[in-house]
């Protein structure tokens, strides 16, 4: 539990810091986009695969044919998993719908895609309609250190076409659908309401090679860093990449992150007074 | 078998027409490429499938992802089937290189593909060089109405990479690699020489809904041709697009195909003194 | 009338030539399509100044904006005209679907839109369920010297959305729809069913700069190669772009076309009696 | 008038936000994009109508035809609207020059447009030098809360083409050319220099639905923080994206606007005194 | 001289097959196109090499810069070498401008370059007009078996702007500019009209590698024919892509080739009264 | 020397601003970006020209032709010069990597090149591996105001194939190889290790036009803002294009630049002890 993990770490004088907190000034967290990219990518490929006739979809080629229409993807939320699904359905021929509430990440979904992929503001309204001609629907809201909000109800699952897919990137926050529930790699699929499910936690599991590659490479300069600076100028130093200073957690037998102070009712040190 | 379909067709006075000798006069099969682009974007789903260490490949991501290489995918033939599955690795982010031995095919992979797919002339040497390097291999040789050549060798297929995956789409032709055998699609996958073969027959099963729309859509116009102008004007009418002649088998009791008759016994009545 | 006419050029001894019936092997109709691919282009121009609320329509931007969907336009016939018109409304950001039961034709939108255009095979069911979405709906449908079918009904008409745009490129042919007919540049525009019709003739008398640069360049090499080598020679040779055989109305008296003699009953003169 | 319409705010002690006064940390006007957005891409509709022989235009197409040269598109200023502006000629295919002061900006041009639209660095000789050419030209120099600098001046316009087109999105801040002066969607031309003007104000106002839905998704996010945190709490939460302080105009019978309070004698406060 | 060299194939009884007469139904000569692309591609970088200062060139990029005007090319042929010119030209960021009579070329040209590359029938006026303007020049005029026509005359090339740019790739068969005369590797260069004419002939040999491999693949398919299926039966087969028959020359001390009878009076033997 | 040069400036009274220590908040330097940019583009100009025969280069073109393959082009460094590089090579066709430590660098040419180059993050072993794949290979390692690391090491260039090609941009900071020496226009190549060296210092001086339009676009706005508001006021106002602060280095013989203070040893003085 909590508690005990945070006890050996203060017992044991461990300087923790955590890969989630490490974040940048301008709200970047780069330890956490490699793998949302993978996850991101992988939704498509685990999602079209739930769509062949064998695993009970409705047998449909993502990018259709000559004269035959594409399927429809829609996708909810365009940070950096939501693009890398888009750039995945797109490429393979999909007609791509992305939603999102911020004006500045839509904007961002034009330049990158030029036209090929749709932006679209989310509201309650044009959430419920793209979602009843989606073929393939995919859950990309991540909320970083929050459970994912139950967007999409059990009415709207309802409303899909029979063997359309939903693939759920964050099962590993609870997932964004209210009929959201964990599977596994051996047993993916679920149906719910028509709908196949998938929602396999840790998705980037799948692909090792490509995930411990995009990690490592994403990680390594803050270990180089602290290797060669040595942690405590590492902390000192506050330039954009180096936010180090947010992912402390224990320090010589102190805490140094609040909200795990109050989660577990040890004392809290501001990092200033640590280093 | 062959004799004793060919019999009852004759006996019954059928008029039989062959889907897959439906023949334009620049020699397009054009009730076979529809099978034929749904099969090669398959391929590069199912085979990506296989990459993933579930199944025992690579666990790689066709795309790689920001820092970190793509797969690569090598396509042996650029006919329909190998240009379609170019499109979808290439959508997907691969490295992709396809092989042919004709020059205009090649010039149309390159404006097709604005140099997005590497197009490489096929000699012994190029497709042994160009496979050791490919994480995805895929067989597209296609030659109507005759069994695949055995182009890829199981020595070639020996030096492949460990956990790289080999899509065979023309197993229905008996495969074109040396280590080729029939999967199904509860068994799609067998190790032969460190490399994943997938060789599931009739692959447009598995999206029934595009493979029906995308023949239906290639085959309506010949039978509004035929239930409009009645068969034998269609038969008569030898313009671009409706080359039926060459399709006819029997009719009236009589063979029109000279190479069933040579495999029969049945006599050969050519086309002319039939209509 | 078409027998006066005919009189005349023949009294005259007049050697007569149709623009519109010089055709070459490939069945292409090189003095039409600089005129279609203007006509095309304006057709989106002069239907999106109809969308505009002023002009009565709905108000929407073909290309939506940053959140906003674009408009869906919809057009009918895969050939010169149409592939122009889908050019620019894809250009100006909109969702185009164009129909057609052409396979090679749908092949050839693939290829030069590369995703950006969805081309479907045209049936009475696809045709009516696209136009029921479009907000731009464009008649292309252009049959070498017939009318126009009928291929857009009342009833199609009637399911569109109040303010939505039709324009049709073939009013010159007749139309494309039982609700066309023709109006005039001072006058552009009627509503019908609730669907305002643009039906201009000549619409390439809009931008007589581009037009006639456009039908010059296509024409000028016909009339050098008769310039130089004489008409007689020109006749004669029948290189795959020089088929000015065709075109040959009268010559020395004698009416050398076969639906114009059947029309006005003149006698019929082949021409190989006549050069 | 404005001293009026204070007095009214501040005698009925409304809060008062200005539409056009929310600004980001970074610069960007949000509330203000959206339309500049949709004029921009109206003033090439817009243009290019004029462009037609019936308008008294040069009678071309944006886009020339095969072995015809397209319309040359001269755009002052790569802003919001200026890009969008471009965005369309570029997909009609125009040949188009954007010029701004700005390294920043073209460079941005020169990102999204991958040349296929040319950033030019304005000086008075290059502005001059690039409009002689122009068909169409379009203003689109916007400088927030400030009239529009006349960077065209008449001379510049008796330059240009006989038959070309002016469009100024600018003209709502009094217009960036000598000639500009306000016109209306009923009689939107007049001609000066032998150059046509389009200068109707509030272009946004042609494509209602558009605008609308454009608008609306830029603004919702703010109207639904302040109901959630009330106005108090909003205000002083100030991230990147609710930068509301900026707006703030009058509360509580109080005047937070210097500009305002400078123009009209009221009396300053300071926002940081008022919440 | 032609007539030793014939009377030597003769007399040895030699059977001769010509390189450059190997032409398909389609009127291409796949055996000159390797070179044509490979000698169209090096025209840029040679072109752009002389616009250096060092070389005497204008001192300018192809590509300009963020802000900076790019150079400006023409090319005069739309085959396949100046096609290949166009393809690099514009990669390098170039406004390119491409001639040509051809319609059918033209709209290749459109096609292949999506809008990046200016088509512009040729005729006098628009030759000498975008001349005028050209920092790059490109002769790809090219008439098979026949010398290169004079298009562009000493006044056009007066015209051009000072140390600007003129490649002659046609200088193999005798230049298509009054002003071009053979030059070598060693002494690229020389001025005429204040223009850098490079004309070195045989221009592939820059890049052996690249060459061999580009006539190797096109020239093996026609060997291996001829050496599974022996001489014989290959000249008797005529498919598309086997059109060695024009190719023939000498067969058993007679001659096949109908010009090279009437330059050196001896005897003609049509082709199938050899085979 | 710098000490004298110092001296002078301080002597003189001279107000001295350094080009290239103007920089952005963001980390700009807007004064070096325009020749960086030029730099890398005719880095592969320059080096795809070593690549021809006769300068002793491989005799490859960049972009290969159909059906052969095209060079492999690695570019150390993702800066302005680098992605500069990498467009110009990709624009004639090659197959490019370029490696960068930076994740958000290699983000950046994943948006701006849309797969068409590889980015790749950099170790020890990723360089070595592409090394010695390459046929050209480009040093973009500029780090401001410092020498440039040795990152590629004699060992690595030895690994490079026979005849292959390495331009230094970064001789003008020393060199990013151990086996770089400056060389000039006049003898630009030299071979170390079997491979032809290009080093010439100041590349941007073979396009004068170019680089003078460019640096002066850059440099205009900075010139104008000093002309109109004066030195003091400019430099006391810190927008986030206005840095001219850091550039600061003597006025009224005092020094601002703490470097060359300590070079120096003359004493320094704040920048705001002084304006």
């Amino acid at each position: 539990s909590m508690p005990d993990v945070t006890k050996a770490l203060l017992d044991g004088k461990v300087t923790a810091l955590a890969y989630e907190l490490v974040q940048t000034v301008d709200g970047k967290l780069p330890l956490l986009e490699p793998m949302s990219e993978v996850a991101g990518k992988l939704s498509v490929l685990n999602g079209s695969t739930a769509l062949l006739s064998q695993h009970g979809g409705r047998g449909i080629l993502l990018g259709g044919a000559v004269g035959v229409e594409p399927a429809e993807v829609v996708i909810i939320g365009a940070g950096t998993a939501g693009k890398a699904a888009a750039e995945i359905a797109s490429g393979m021929g999909a007609k791509v719908t992305i939603l999102d509430i911020s004006h500045d990440k839509l904007e961002a979904v034009k330049h990158q895609f030029q036209g090929r992929v749709q932006g679209l503001y989310s509201t309650k309204a044009s959430l419920e309609r793209t979602c009843q001609h989606a073929d393939l629907l995919i859950g990309a809201v991540l909320i970083p250190g929050a459970a994912a909000p139950k967007l999409i109800t059990r009415q709207v699952m309802r409303s899909m076409k029979s063997g359309s897919v939903f693939v759920d990137i964050s099962v590993d926050q609870g997932g964004c659908a209210e009929t959201t529930k964990p599977t596994s790699l051996e047993n993916p699929y679920y149906q719910e309401e028509g709908v196949i499910h998938y929602a396999v936690p840790n998705m980037p599991a799948q692909t090792p090679r490509t995930s411990t590659m995009a990690l490592t490479s994403a990680t390594l300069p803050y270990i180089k860093r602290i290797a060669n600076m040595g942690l405590l100028a590492s902390l000192e130093r506050s330039a954009k990449h180096n936010d180090l200073r947010e992912a402390l957690n224990t320090m010589d037998g102190r805490l140094a992150n609040k909200a795990v102070s109050e989660a577990t009712g040890f004392g809290y040190y501001p990092i200033d007074s640590l280093i």
